[in-house]
Formats: structure tokens, sequence, C-alpha cells
């Protein structure tokens, strides 16, 4: 079989060498830069950093949050189970109520999804928290819907729901108006549970050669 | 705000057809075009299904195996975070030990990853298994090298590992000689947790209106 690299701190550094090369990062501030870069490896495709809209302070705004102990609100299992917990700055919780026993009777009695009818149980954590979508549109909408309705803001938003039937719309809305909380969004139909986790896992530690 | 779907079982219906709309998926025999249906699903990219490689008895090898009470190898906890539990036939095992606390001791000592690693920890549940691999390329090169060893063969190998590095070519590898293993696999350096796992769900229940 052909030799292949078994290094991690090599498979690394070639791995951020090839996003760097190949990427058009140099419209992005220093923090979204990075932020970029690991939502690029994290899914191999480099150009969907082309696709990423923000708010200028998202990258500062979710760095500050979560050093200041916000909790990371996901859709999913998954979002979850992609943030790095040992990078979190001071063992932030990692929130997810789409299992709640709630959610299921919530989301009937609003005639809408069980991803949706989650959003509903982050209330009393929303004010200041980072937001990390990365599976639901209907997800996106309710809590854009529920900042309309004058639900506290979270931080930073960041909207990577996927597929299509509403992703698209979701965070096309949600870069239209982000309702005054920053935000970045990958615009179209990808998206996924691991672009989510790597944009928090970049908040939390920027990149991994920087906390090795 | 605009309005937007919120039906769960129209949002599936509306996906599930703008799928075989714009996908090109009639090279698949019948249970292939369903698991590169939900792939397609998890990841918002019609395009993937022109780079789906496999074996021609994969599907019925897979959902064979998983009927039979086969365990499901997963790479990563984002892979196993994906898989549907309640559509597993037979309450299959879903097993990952990337975590196991003698993984990193192995890593070490054979001069790999802690992905790679873990593949060591499958030997014992290998035979006729499926294996999901949705995150790391240096996972899928280590089976392989045991499969040439002469360890257990597993009933189907899911290959969806990605990035920049080593993704595509333990791809071509597995293709080229999946060592009479039956496989799917998507070439190049898309993959990821959500497509491996949406191809496990494939292999369990098929479509999602099938089983709703």
């Amino acid at each position: 079989m052909r030799p292949y690299l078994k290094d991690p701190a090599a498979i690394y550094a070639e791995s951020f060498a090839t996003v760097r090369r190949e990427a058009r990062l140099d419209r992005f501030p220093p923090g979204m830069a990075r932020l970029a870069t690991r939502v690029i490896h994290s899914c191999g495709m480099i150009e969907v950093a082309d696709r990423l809209a923000f708010s200028d302070g998202a990258f500062e705004a979710g760095e500050t949050a979560l050093r200041a102990g916000a909790p990371v609100l996901c859709d999913c299992e998954m979002v979850a189970a992609g943030v790095i917990r040992r990078t979190l700055p001071v063992g932030n919780e990692v929130v997810v109520t789409l299992n709640d026993p709630r959610t299921h009777g919530l989301a009937r009695e609003l005639g809408t999804t069980r991803s949706a009818a989650a959003v509903e149980l982050w209330r009393d954590r929303l004010d200041g928290a980072v937001v990390a979508i990365g599976n639901a549109p209907t997800a996106l909408f309710h809590l854009l819907e529920r900042l309309d309705d004058g639900w506290p803001k979270p931080a930073v938003i960041l909207g990577f729901p996927v597929g299509f039937v509403g992703a698209a719309e979701s965070k096309a809305e949600l870069a239209a108006n982000p309702r005054g909380c920053d935000f970045v969004a990958l615009r179209g139909r990808r998206g996924g549970s691991a672009m989510a986790s790597a944009a928090v896992n970049a908040l939390a530690a920027g990149l991994p050669e920087e906390t090795q």
C-alpha cells in the first residue's frame, strides 16, 4: 500500500497549509480567517470561504462570550459531539435540548419541527450565548422569530443549517437581518454539524497549532 | 419574515423530491440509490452522487449484516451521534473506540494517530461488521493495512473520511482494492460524519418516508 502521513502534528500542519495555499482568505479580518480556516478544514471544501457571510465583530463577540462563560447552544447532538471540550476556555456548558422530553409536545403544540421546538427551551440561557446551528433550518428560522418577539439576544449565531428546504433561505434571512446579533453563516444549501462545531472550536481556541 | 415549511413530513418530502429531481441516480442499483439519496440529503450537495464509488452488493451486504445483528463501528463520536438508533433493526451496538483509555498509548506505540489506533480495538468485533468512517483518513488506511494482515473482514466499509491529507488517497485505495469487502466511498476530499451516518441510516431503514 502507498505510504501515508501518520504523525498528527504533520497532518494538521499540511492540512492547514493546504487551506492557506488554496483558499481566498484575504477578505477576512484575522479572527474570521481562523474561523474560516477551521470550517474549510472540517469539510474539505476550499470554496466555502467565498460563501461565508459574517458581521464585523463576530469572531471577537464569540471569543469574548466563551471566555465569560457563555453556554454553547446546539441544535443537535452531532454539533455537540464535535465541540472539543478541553479547549473551551472555562468548561462552558454545551447544551442540546432536541431530545428533551418536552420537545415532542412543544412541537405538536406549536405546529413545527422538534428542532424548532427545542429552541423554545433555550430562552433562559440565550442571553449572551453562543448559538451553533448545524442541521435544521427550522431551528434558525424559529430563533429569528423569537428574537423578533423580544427574546434575549445571543452573543453570536453560527448559522450552518444544511439541505434543500429552508437552509439557504434561513441563512439569507439571518445575514439580511441579524436582529442585532453578531453572526456567521454559510450561504446556500451547504452546511452541517461539522462546520458548526468547527466554528465553535475556532472561537474557543483559534487554530489547532495555537493550542498544541 | 418570509413564510417557511414547518411540517416535518412536508420538509422530508420536498427535500427528497429535490434530490430525485436534480441528482443523477440512474447508474445506481435500487439500494444504492436510496443510500446515495440519504448521503446527498445529509450534505446538501447533489453532485456527490457522481463521485460515489461502490461494490455491486454493498447495500445488500450492509442491510443483511445489520439485520443479523452486526455492530456499527464508527471512527468518531460524531458518526455515532448521527446514527438513528430507533431504526437499527435489532438494537445493533454502535461502537466508538476513539476515546477508549487504551487508544492514546496504542497510538504512541504504533507511531500513528489516535484514530488509527482506535481501529486496533475493533478486531474482536470486525467480522461481518458495518464500518463507518466519517472523519479520519488514517483510520481507513489502518483498517486496510490490518485487512492485509489477515484480520477478519467487515461486511461493508462505508468510507467517508474528509479533508486535505489522505482522504482522497485512502478512499482511492479502498475503491481500487477493497480487500474482499463490500464498500461505498465518496471519492475526493469531501466526506464527513454526516454522510457516514446517513449511509448507515440508509442501510438500516432505507429512506425516511419508508419508515414513517
